[in-house]
């Protein structure tokens, strides 16, 4: 599949993904009279939902990564060289910030809006490392043993993820980045973005680390794709 | 299949989703005591389910389009005649009033109540838009990549449109004008359809080319059938 | 596979599945404060998640009727004889009582407790009729198009019945009886059952009727087993 | 597989399985308001999601067993040796005591707490019993008949059983004994969980009872691997 096609698949799945995390979240919040259980089984069920739809049907085009933390494993796993890595990363990052602009534009708020959610501390970090770690050991693990499951893998494991970690689980780079600029309940303070950005990455290794003493390294030039 | 069976298979199906999708609302309602959000989230969750059953059992007879949307960009593609696309419209939209009825008789409501329910303004129709165009999108691409979970695929889809657009992603121009009969839930006052129809189409036509920008026009004669 | 051990199929498989109707009822109840939509999404989701499972792993065995209006079609089809057909509505009906008792065990109450719910009427008859007819062209269509799909499809039919017919779908003839035995959330006074029954049984002719009007009748000695 | 590789996924598998147990519950309640059918709503879809996972992509190595009385009753079948079947018990155990204190120290909680909940009784021992064994039906015979389904029929089953069972369906003795190490919603009494243990206990050796009268059998050397 030609690159610039790839590319556009990873940026139309990566927007809609990020509409999908901030809408579902305003909405929720919007309907839910303030309880905030309510609004993040919404938020965590449409992400799920969004994810399974994205990764089955983008995925043969693109592997369906939406993650920089996915795009440099991959990498390093030789999955896909040094130009298309790079590639990829800078159109999840601008197509994340394109599906916080949509969402804001649904709801008719302001585009753009720094986040104001403080989410910093060990026990975020923590949260942040399983929960890509998690994410990674799915996608490698599931690959490997159950390719064309692998959609709904990702979705139930994000779902899950939402409530068993503290920080509600954004296990992606690009994700944390563009969910600074949003207000609203999927936010996240911009000066937090980056302690986040660093855990997701240390988790990121340690899956890599795992998934090699379960011996579970797909050849070079495998990826998720299916 | 000729197609007189194929046109009670489209009635079948387009009228128990509207049954479920004013029914299911109005159960929400009566039992969430104000709290919309548990009301949305059974009439998301139910919608999706009577779509994953309805898709799956019609979609061999009819290609299960319930949608006018869907119809039309089948057309577009060549996969039915005028004259077919004509009788599936004019059977969509008797059967989604049909259905409206249904619902308001098993609740011992009044059978036909225009709605009263404001949905208008650029956002509300750029959500139609982005919500028909993100459905038409899952089943072209799902229809070439993964026939076989075409029914999961649409039914997670449609769960979470439900919750990340600001208009809870009606998607589909008979369903609206159905809406338009009903005062309660999931009703749409009679004056804000037409905005919400024409939204709609230009979602659809918004996929087409994104679809044929990812290169992925099934040849003449596909549709979604299984 | 010999009666006996179908038999022994059926009565595990209703009993497990009245259990978790009565069970997760009671449950709701206790833990939602008094706010029903929560309960019931509870009550719906642990049914469909339970019936994904019994039909699953006892389908094999007897065809996972576990229910009379099912079983009478399968008779009317020619799927089973008569004495099989009768066993399997005795065995059914007793298994439905001995689950309603399991389940009032489990949470500690009077083993048996006449309800005293009201749910009688016009609108009450047709959203049984409505739901057992639906429930049947589930079956019926969904043996004949996704015979592996027709646990998923049955979960997923009854989980959006709960919520779009104003009877929450019983759909039941064993499972009305049954529970008309308990006091708790799923219960139905005695004295509603027996229009809940007859309406259940003109749903289920209904189906034999679109069901052949689609041409879906399936050969004789087929039932759902898969 | 070697042994090791086998108990490093029984470890990683169980812990995660723990984690999940006991970080959606503290979200859960953290968030809900004192709605605790909301809290075990999420306590109960996270569980089933992350079960899912981790047995689509850790049973090819270990069988995925993360359980105790699972381990047993293959050991009882013949599936596995007895010092295999103690090495994974040893490590169900370890992992999920790991796996409670990681969901601690993700929400900044004390680290070891002993439970305080108190969980004892006839009604709560029959619940177990009946938990268990539904467990063990379930997964004998989805071995049997759908050993692809077998992550979904579990998930499934368990977030069923969440609900139905008047003690939200522990069915697991590693699961009981690591659950008595936290005071949040999802622990138990120490002083309770032996009740809870032999319980789980006969309700497994009642499953193998029933499965051998459906003569549901597998031949010594399986176990629920795919």
């Amino acid at each position: 599949m030609p690159l610039p096609r790839r590319l556009l698949a990873e940026f139309i799945g990566t927007a809609v993904l990020l509409a999908t995390v901030v809408g579902s979240g305003i909405m929720g919040v919007a309907l839910s009279g303030g309880n905030d259980a309510i609004a993040l089984l919404a938020n965590a069920a449409a992400t799920a939902g969004v994810l399974y739809v994205l990764i089955s049907v983008l995925g043969p085009i693109s592997g369906a990564h939406f993650n920089p933390a996915v795009t440099v494993a991959m990498r390093l796993r030789g999955s896909l060289g040094t130009t298309e890595a790079f590639a990829y990363v800078v159109v999840q990052v601008v197509a994340a910030v394109a599906g916080v602009v949509l969402a804001h534009a649904m709801f008719d708020l302001p585009l753009l809006q720094p986040g104001i959610r403080v989410r910093t501390g060990a026990a975020q970090w923590l949260s942040e490392a399983v929960a890509t770690g998690g994410l990674l050991l799915t996608i490698l693990l599931g690959d490997r043993f159950r390719p064309v499951a692998l959609p709904a893998l990702v979705a139930s494991y994000i779902f899950a993820a939402y409530w068993f970690t503290a920080s509600t689980s954004f296990a992606n780079p690009a994700v944390t980045l563009a969910r600074a600029l949003t207000r609203t309940f999927a936010g996240i303070r911009p000066d937090d973005a980056g302690g986040f950005v660093l855990a997701q990455f240390a988790g990121m290794i340690g899956a890599l680390v795992v998934a090699s003493l379960l011996r579970e390294r797909a050849a070079a030039g495998h990826d998720h794709r299916t």
